[in-house]
């Protein structure tokens, strides 16, 4: 199988058995922000304002192969498509049923989508980010449990954009250092900003580097993005009764850190799946966050475009993009499901096939 | 089992048969309508202005164990419990998943439900009851073809006071004669003010019976109901996959007739689930109606609540009620997943536990 294990090789090793040949439901947790506005801090939408596009755009892909919200496929300001392309191919390909959980969007969705009572979250220099907090972990507790009756496990990915700042706004707040750590989209990681903007988010709050330690909640009001309520949740009420793959890049280290702090139990049937991008980052270190609070084992599927007979696929070997809308995830739950006969070659014939049908319908 | 076959009995032990000790995925359509608040036609809520919190309530009830929407449960104006107390039990004897889905709710449930894009529905005198029938109709097929693959089969009930005339209503439309037909939780079926009010909208519209029976979409934005077209679509979208248990009375017919309209293979894979004091009711005749344009199967869960230590749950018997949130397809379920460890009497017993629990919460 075309799987790196990125940390925690034994305890990755069982989860991979455990998933093995398994029928998993596909849930992509759609938000938007403020914060993903601040310029230069996130590539997912052409301008900053089309940022609130791309979620519910990601949602319409992945339930209908095509958006309705958008002409075409949400891209970057270089015009570089959505990693939903990946997801999609890869759910397409083990014909994976998918659903859309709405953590706080600003425009909805032109599909079904469920809904936990989140809003769009503020700019996090406010030092408020966040609604309703308690009350979404609650609910998607709730749905969480429900849903791992329906299914042999769940693979949770997540479209907003902006998110790595929030995730390091979040992480900073409960004393988690992932500063220079958490992943971009752009070709240059604007870390030095990240920073800025969390440090004014933390200074509004009256908080500072670990004060929140024991309040995730209020960590996530303040400096985090409505993503991390409801994805925290859903893997809290699923996690007793079955596996949970975290389908994302650094982002879900903030999850995990809010899931970490609320419930630590809940971790013990959780794994990360995300890209080689990703794992393989030198501008970002997953697994050096994660090591500092939990023992969650990250699997990154080895996904390789460097062959692509597209110019808009092969940039992602130069490090633009490298996930998002749970493409890792759920690529590698698309190759446990089917087993050898999904490799990252008959992926990539997907996706090219997407690609060529959606980047002409435009 | 506890099971009464209603109609089309050689069908009907088909069903059953490829339902035995199969999963099933329980789905809960709610909405509200200005229909269901004309004095004298619903017996759902205590009042009418109530109606707008009893799916609301109902669909805490199924996800919670009890509600938040409002105080207690919903009762009748005689203060019989909801249905839902029926659902709930047997749901969970047998560890039935749920989801809510919101049809069109004037007042949203206080946990996690899936949004089609439908609103609440307006008094059908007005002719013009429903908004966006046709885009509801495909975001739930889409629904239904998601949910089918993660489950053996769907049992879809609804929750909706004033169903049956907006029932009655949409029957007429579509050329199905189902006057002094349709069920009622009243202890009188109001027939003739169902008739009246039916007949006045379908003047407003400028249709008369049978003139929009090549219109369904038609016929439902006149003089039907929000459920109606979430769970036509959810129905026609999952039936392709797996089997569909459409769990309810007499409403259920219009719901049926609508498919029929729609694409009349999609009822290939379907029955009625509904209680033996729907299937046995003299003041209604659900089979009467199905059997004028198609031969869908009608169970009965055999309920019996004559022996219950509670006089409100005894008071079923006499006609009250009857149906409702999907009780007699959950009955169905819970008795075909578990076979003969559930039975009328086990099922009674949970009744009335969750009876004395929450009617001592109030």
């Amino acid at each position: 199988m075309d799987v790196l294990i990125a940390n925690n090789e034994p305890k990755a090793k069982t989860f991979l058995k455990e998933i093995k040949g398994k029928k998993p439901l596909f849930i992509c947790t759609i938000a938007t922000t403020e914060t993903g506005k601040i310029p230069g801090l996130s590539a997912a939408g052409a301008n900053p304002d089309f940022t609130d596009f791309t979620p519910p755009a990601d949602a319409e892909l992945l339930l209908l192969g095509k958006c309705k919200s958008i002409q075409g496929v949400p891209i970057t300001p270089d015009g570089i498509p959505t990693p939903a392309l990946v997801t999609t191919s890869a759910l397409h390909l083990a014909e994976i049923p998918v659903l859309i959980v709405n953590g706080g969007v600003k425009v909805r969705p032109q599909v079904p989508y469920i809904e936990l009572g989140g809003n769009s979250g503020r700019d996090i220099r406010t030092g408020d980010s966040v609604d309703n907090v308690e009350e979404v972990i609650e609910r998607a507790k709730i749905l969480g449990e429900q849903l791992a009756k329906v299914t042999d496990y769940l693979v949770i990915g997540e479209s907003i954009p902006g998110g790595t700042t929030t995730a390091l706004g979040v992480l900073s707040a409960l004393g988690v250092n992932a500063e220079g750590k958490v992943s971009s989209t752009l070709p240059e990681n604007p870390h030095g900003l990240k920073v800025d903007v969390v440090k004014a988010g933390l200074k509004t709050a009256g908080e500072k580097f670990g004060s929140l330690s024991n309040n995730p909640i209020k960590a996530v009001s303040c400096v985090g993005d409505p993503m991390m309520p409801a994805l925290a949740g859903l893997v809290i009420g699923a996690s007793k009764k079955s596996p949970v793959l975290m389908a994302g890049g650094t982002q879900m280290t903030a999850v995990l850190a809010v899931i970490n702090a609320l419930d630590s139990e809940a971790l013990r049937n959780v794994a990360v799946g995300t890209t080689r991008w990703v794992a393989k980052d030198k501008s970002s270190d997953i697994c050096g966050i994660i090591n500092q609070f939990c023992d969650v084992p990250v699997l990154a599927a080895d996904l390789d475009f460097s062959s692509s007979m597209y110019s808009g696929l092969r940039v992602y070997e130069t490090g633009l993009v490298k996930e998002g809308v749970g493409a890792g995830g759920a690529s590698l739950a698309a190759m446990s499901k089917l087993g050898d006969s999904v490799t990252k070659q008959t992926l990539l014939k997907e996706i090219e096939n997407n690609y060529a049908l959606l980047m002409t319908q435009k």
